[in-house]
């Protein structure tokens, strides 16, 4: 092993979270998750024009250092990749890596980052950085929770179908009752079904701005009916998908505190 | 077995969904599915006013067109109800058919989107046209859902009683509570046990639009106390509904596992 | 057994649930359950004045009648109270009866209903008579509902006592840090800790009105804080309950579905 | 065991809880709870300007009272702390006891409640009187909650941050659609991500306050779409937490029923 690969090797553990067993991040990858959140912080702040306009300097300096360093951890991952497991060649592993969902994510945003630096206008381009958060869960307990969802929404796909046509179904029939009896007296909110199901979703879901509402005494008869019977069913399918996460968390935990107590 | 029979049964196999052991759609199912899904669709898009001006032409050929789909699909069941199991003759079986549950609500479908383009007027039938999603309700995963939600409810019938009627005293408390407080202040809003109910319901399911609430500083207490104790328990029965639903889904995926692994 | 009394055992047959054991009703109690809930409806749509004033005549002489049935039924019930159980002499047992809970809501209700035919004014007796669903309790599933209700808190008193002081303690800590940013911009709604504790119950319950919301920066940081955080655990204490009865009902259902197979 | 260490022993099992053995107060810790209940209520209601106003002379008085008996029962503890088991001497186990978490909150609440008595002005001071809730975690029911509560958050850590980031992320997102969608019509609602933000966790904790909602069709839509998806998954770390409390509480149950029927 030559000192070449000994530095890829080396760059190659401290970047690829996967890479490692114990699960734990390494310092470069917690120096990444920090550039990232700040990066990410900084963005959303920047969206506040009184801000903004302040600190106009400071955030475009920051954006553009962000940008690189994001561009040179894509450049040093893409030559570390050659290190993955597997008899393919380096190119064929760099190739690999890189039509990977989570290096096309890098790499779009490496690319909306930078672009308003070189394209005047682009304005939208700023809100892509908002996707680097996707870079964060490939880490740690992020990348199991990721898989633990996937999973579960695989695995009950039959149950959020039916409950998600349920929820659709009560959703409908509750803007058809109030299109029906609101819609001569509150032509704006309730004049075709489409409207009225702005109101149903946000009753059904027991939001509830009260932007709309119903004023006539058939139409809150009706409300009440809707909300009563569609309350908790339309929750279901976010229910499912929340105990099956649950379930998948609880397996995870009793897994490894099993993992821990036998290494011991 | 004649030529003519042997259409019969294949039309018999493609039309009806329950004929299939396998669970699973046959193309002219899927392509009824799209129909019906489409045709309503454009039935709740046609209630905008806008859409309905500019598309009148367009909304009013496809209406016709589905409306003549939907009447030689029904023409089509009845002549392969014939095929039906059971020793009875063709008229009886095809009889029997058109007297179930589905087909009536076929059938009536059928019936009001063809009767707008024979007599004028009659707006309120274009409405039954939604009455169309129930045939989903034949095919696949929802047929099994519909029977597990029907028995989840016989079931439990005792339970939905109880804790319905709990809620409707919840409801009447809380109503009565606030009308003898805030009908003086709020005589539009809670000047009758009726009209507080409207309140009363609205909070209890945590909805709270915010068109009435109480000012007075004793109304506020009350509906205080009413939103803290009963919270949660307005939502026992439609809780009780998707946990047994939920339940049966559960058991069904089980067995349809089981199912499959055994059949590898 | 001379013929007074065999007529006396079959009034308090007819007239106690409790007597009976297959636990249904009897043709009298059903009567007396429907005037129970006719009575109540009339009482609930007579306070809209609309309604009260178009019908003057006829709820008045429903109210009498209803006030007259209710007088009757109660003085059978005390007349064929001596058939209860026990060695007591017939007076004791009936003042054994007089003395117990539904007894004394049943006098209590009589009472009020005829009152207002004596004396002119005193229209706060009319709620009164909504006490009357008090009586439906000792009926059939509801008179066990209602001890495992009872049971169930009981015997998680010391959660409920905990999880209510948690929930308490959450809506004064919210209701202080908004009295603390926002007092001085809403002094009307925000202006001292007992007003703050208004916005806190609503928000905390989720039914959120919007009567009263947090306008500054610092109250709206606080909120998303006091919601985020706050959200489920307010809520705990009737969960709790929720989870008890419910649990309580299913063992009824058990025990009464294995009670049937016996007995087939 | 002279008088004086008799003394002290007795001051000792009277005021520290975690003395007992039986779980149960003693008088003075009775006295004690009531106290505090009583001086957190008046700085509650104190905060009403005109109840301030009418009883300002009797409030002032109570207070300086609660001031002076909290400060007596802190300089009591102190001298009784000597009695804590261990081999230390008297003055390492007083001050041991003063470093504890609760000795600090209590001497930080004694200071703060006597200070406007000495110093004109300090009206922040008053609000540190209700820290004095805190001391009432020290007892009963409420330290072992306490330690459950805890337990429950060590435990399921992990579960809470992956959990908590997703709702952050839902908030991001949704926050950043509606920022997208709304920030032309309503700048100073939607204006930048951090207001639309405010949107996102009333919308998501489903509280509703209807004083930011989305006007046009695209952000209703947007809304809609994040209301849909995103309730129930926001409640889910509030969710495990109660989960786990109200496991910890149903052990701690089951536990003290068995040490009671031991102890029979």
């Amino acid at each position: 092993m030559n000192r070449h690969t000994t530095t890829r090797h080396r760059a190659y553990m401290e970047l690829f979270a996967s890479a490692r067993t114990d699960g734990k991040l390494s310092l470069t990858n917690r120096i990444v998750v920090g550039a990232i959140l700040i990066s990410v912080v900084l963005a959303v702040v920047g969206t506040e024009q009184q801000v903004s306009i302040d600190n106009q300097t400071v955030l475009r300096w920051a954006e553009f250092a962000f940008g690189l360093f994001f561009l040179v951890e894509y450049v040093v991952r893409l030559w570390a990749a050659a290190e993955r497991p597997g008899d393919a060649s380096a190119t064929a592993k760099r190739f690999e890596w890189a039509r990977s969902f989570f290096a096309l994510i890098d790499l779009a945003v490496v690319v909306a980052s930078l672009v308003p630096f070189l394209v005047t206008g682009a304005p939208i381009f700023r809100l892509v950085r908002l996707f680097r958060l996707a870079s964060l869960l490939r880490f740690g307990e992020f990348s199991f929770a990721l898989r633990a969802l996937q999973a579960a929404i695989v695995d009950r796909r039959y149950d959020l179908y039916v409950t998600g046509a349920l929820a659709g179904l009560l959703v409908l029939v509750g803007a058809t009752a109030l299109y029906w009896a609101e819609s001569a007296a509150q032509p704006e909110a309730f004049g075709s079904i489409p409207r009225a199901m702005w109101w149903s979703i946000i009753t059904l879901t027991t939001v509830g701005y009260g932007d709309v509402s119903p004023v006539t005494t058939l139409g809150k008869i009706f409300a009440a009916i809707v909300a009563l019977s569609g309350i908790g069913l339309v929750a279901m399918p976010t229910g499912i998908i929340a105990a099956a996460f649950s379930d998948a968390m609880q397996d995870h935990r009793a897994r490894r505190t099993a993992a821990t107590e036998n290494a011991e």
